[in-house]
C-alpha cells in the first residue's frame, strides 16, 4: 500500500535513512582536551608509545634480584647462600649493583639493579640477618618485566578515531601524556518555528503554546556527542525562514527546523530547500513523522521535524541519533531495551512503519512488564511525561494482538 | 574454600556490595540549573501544572469551529450551510465569537472562539465563497481539546526523584518553566597514592611510572553522575595519608584513595580508617581485588581500590558505579553487554568470584563474537588498551571450557 503527502509518493523510512547517513559528514575539526576532559571524546591523532613500557627492567614479584648464575644449583637440600646488599621498592632507584654473591631485596614494581637477570620469589628463601638462603634456581629474567615487553617505543597503542573510554582514558595516561587531540563536538543549529510558541519563562497569550521541542532535541543533541545552538522561534514568514537557514549554514554544521505544533505545513521549507540545495526527501512512510524533510544545501544537512511533540521526540530517536553520532564519529547507538507484553491490541496502516510511544508496568505477581500505549491525542504533554519508550511496528504488519512480546527501545 | 588476606578471612563480593551500598547516602545538596543543562540531572522538586494544560479550548483537527446545535440535522443529502466569518491560525486570538448560523474556519492547535463548541472537519464540508456547506452532525466538544484535559492545573506532572530524560526535560518545557532544582552532582575525592607514581605531563625517572589510576576512576566517576576531585599524589606516609583524608572528608562527599601499584601494601589505610570511622570490610573474595577496602569515616564512605589499572578499574566498575549511581540518585545501572564464545578454557579459584577482562573478535564467517581473555602480567597497559570488558565467573564455578557462551559488560 502506498501513501502519499501531498500527492507524492513517501519514502521507505530505511530509504530516508540511508539517504540522510550518505549525506552525513563527519566532523572534521579537532581541538585539545587535557586528560580528564577526555572521556567520551574521539580521538583524532594517532597515539604512540614514548618510551618503553616499562621503561626499565621491572621486578614482577615481591623477593631478591640476584645472578641467575649464582644459584643455578640451588636446591632444598643444597641451598645457596647470598649477601644482602641492600633494598630496593617501587619508585626508588637501586643503589648499588647486584656482584657475585650477593642479592638486593626488592619489591614488585621496582626497578632491578644493574647486574642482576632474575628475581627469586620471597617464598623461595630464607633470611638471616644479613644473609639470604636460596632453595631454588631460576633462569635469567624469571620473574622480571624487561623493558618494552609491555609496549615498545615508537608502537601504535591507540589509533585516530578511538572512541575514549575511562579505560582508553588510563592507557593514554600510562603513556605520561597529559592533553590528546580529540574531535570537536559538531555544531547542531536548533530552530524552533511557529507564531503560536513562545520561549518557556516567558508569559503565554490566549491561543500560545510553550516551545517544548527546542529543548528534547537540545538534550538529545547533547546525549550524543554534538553541541546544540539553540536559535530564537522563528515565525512563519519565508523570509525569516530563509535568513535563519542562512545564519545557522555559517555556524553549524547541521541545521533541524522544528515545526512548532501541528499547524497545517506552509511548505516554506520544501521550497526554500529546493531552490538553496538538494530536497533528499519530504514525506516519509512512518507514523508518526509523516511531514518529515532532510535536504543538503551548502554541503550540510537541514532537517525539519514534525511539530507534535512525541512525534518529534520519536521521530528524532529513529532518524536524527544515527545522523549526529556519524556526524560526532560516536559508534554505533546501542539503545536501551526492554521486553514487554502488550497489554492491548495496536492497528498500524499496511505501509506504513509505526513507532508507538508506549508506558510500562511491571506487574507485581509475575514480575512481566507490560507496555501500554502511551499515546494519547497529538500534542498532548502527558503523551511525553508518561512515555518510557517506543516499540517499533514494521511496515507489513498491521495488528498486533494482546499479550505479543514487543522490545521497547527506552527514552 | 576460604581465602585469606593477612591472616583475615575475605568478605564475599555480594556482602562487601551490601555494606558498601548500605554506608551510601543518597546526596542532598541541590542546585538550579537551565533547561538546557537539565538533561541526564535528578529532579529535586516535584514539579506541578502552573496552569490548565491546554490553557484554552483547542482545535484538534483543521476545520470550522462552528455550534453543535446548528448543524443537528447536518446529513449529505441535507447539508446545513452556515456563513463563514472569520478565521483563527494556531497562535491567534479568535476575534469574533460564532453566533448562530455562522461558521469560523480553525487550524488545528487554534483555541477556539467563544460560542463554538465544536470543530467540523475539513473533509465534511464544503466551502463556496463565503458558505459553507456541513455534510455531517457532530455533538458538542467533537474534535476540541478541552481546556485542562491534558493536565489540570496544581496536578503533579514530575515527582522529585525524576531522572531527566529529554521526554522529561520537554514536560518541564511544556509547564513554561526555564529553570528547574535539581540534586548536586556528589563529589568525590580521587587520592591517588604511591612513592613511584608521577603525574602524566611530568618527566619520569627511573623506577618511576604515570599515574593511571586516577583518570580512568575520574572518567568513570564522571560517566556515572558524579564530580572527580582530583587529588595530589599522596607520598607513602601515615601523616600524609591522614591530613589527605581530613582534607578530603571536609570537600566531598566520598573518598577514593588509589593504591599506586602492586606495592605491598603498608597498611596505613586500614589502621587509619580503624581509628577514625568504622571498618565495613578489608580483603574481598574477588579476583582481581583481594586487598579491597572500605570504611565509613565521618558519616562519608573512603573506598580504598587496587593499585594494577587493570584492577582498579574492574573493581571500579562493580563496586564504586553502584555506590556513585546511589549517592547521585541515578537509576541503577543497566551495563551494554554482548554474549560470546569463549576462545580457550579459563580456571577459577572456588570460592573466589573472578572478574575476567577479554578482548572481543568477530570471527568474520559466521559472525560469532569470540572473547579472548585480556589480562596479561599484572600492571601491564595492554591488558587496559586491549579490554572491550569483563566477564563474571562465579564463586563455585572453577572452570569455563572453551566455546563456552559468556555475556561480556562491556567498558
Amino acid at each position: 500500500m502506498r501513501h502519499y503527502l501531498g500527492g507524492k509518493p513517501l519514502t521507505k523510512f530505511e530509504e530516508a535513512l540511508e539517504r540522510l547517513l550518505n549525506a552525513t559528514k563527519p566532523v572534521a575539526h579537532t581541538e585539545v582536551v587535557t586528560l580528564t576532559e577526555a572521556v567520551n571524546r574521539v580521538l583524532a591523532e594517532t597515539v604512540n608509545a614514548p618510551f618503553d613500557v616499562p621503561p626499565f627492567n621491572r621486578a614482577a614479584m615481591d623477593g631478591y634480584a640476584v645472578r641467575a648464575i649464582d644459584i643455578a644449583e640451588a636446591c632444598p637440600e643444597n641451598p645457596v647462600s647470598l649477601k644482602l646488599i641492600g633494598s630496593v621498592l617501587a619508585g626508588e632507584m637501586p643503589m648499588c649493583p647486584v656482584v657475585e654473591g650477593s642479592c638486593v631485596q626488592i619489591a614488585t614494581g621496582a626497578p632491578v639493579p644493574e647486574g642482576a637477570d632474575c628475581v627469586v620469589p620471597i617464598e623461595d628463601t630464607e633470611r638471616d640477618n644479613g644473609t639470604v638462603r636460596v632453595f631454588k634456581a631460576f633462569s635469567t629474567l624469571s620473574n622480571i618485566t624487561e623493558k618494552g615487553a609491555d609496549v615498545k617505543e615508537g608502537c601504535i597503542v591507540l589509533t585516530e578515531g578511538t572512541f575514549l573510554t575511562p579505560a582508553k582514558v588510563g592507557v593514554i595516561a600510562a603513556l605520561g601524556i597529559d592533553k590528546v587531540r580529540v574531535y570537536s563536538k559538531p555544531k547542531v543549529a536548533i530552530l524552533p518555528t511557529g507564531n503560536e510558541i513562545v520561549k518557556p519563562g516567558a508569559p503565554l497569550r490566549t491561543g500560545q503554546i510553550y516551545d517544548i521541542n527546542s529543548y528534547t532535541i537540545a538534550a538529545l543533541v547533547a546525549q550524543h556527542g554534538c553541541e546544540p545552538v539553540l536559535g530564537e522561534i522563528i515565525p512563519e514568514d519565508p523570509e525569516a525562514f530563509k535568513s535563519e537557514l542562512d545564519k545557522s549554514l555559517k555556524v553549524a554544521d547541521c541545521v533541524v527546523f522544528l515545526a512548532g505544533s501541528s499547524v497545517g505545513e506552509r511548505d516554506y521549507l520544501p521550497k526554500l530547500a529546493s531552490e538553496r540545495g538538494i530536497l533528499l526527501f519530504h514525506g516519509i512512510a512512518t507514523r508518526p513523522g509523516r511531514p518529515t524533510l532532510a535536504a543538503f544545501v551548502d554541503e550540510k544537512l537541514v532537517i525539519n521535524l514534525p511539530g507534535f511533540p512525541a512525534s518529534c521526540l520519536t521521530m528524532a530517536y529513529v532518524l536524527l541519533v544515527p545522523v549526529l553520532r556519524k556526524m560526532a564519529r560516536l559508534p554505533e547507538w546501542q539503545p536501551q531495551t526492554v521486553k514487554a507484553i502488550l497489554a492491548h491490541d495496536v492497528h498500524s496502516p499496511e505501509g506504513l512503519r509505526q513507532f508507538l510511544t508506549v508506558k510500562l508496568k511491571r506487574q507485581a505477581e509475575d514480575r512481566e512488564i507490560v507496555a501500554e500505549s502511551a499515546y494519547k491525542e497529538s500534542g498532548t504533554i502527558t503523551s511525553l511525561s508518561e512515555a518510557d519508550g517506543f516499540i517499533v511496528i514494521p511496515e507489513e504488519v498491521t495488528c498486533l494482538e494482546p499479550n505479543t512480546t514487543v522490545t521497547v527501545t527506552l527514552f
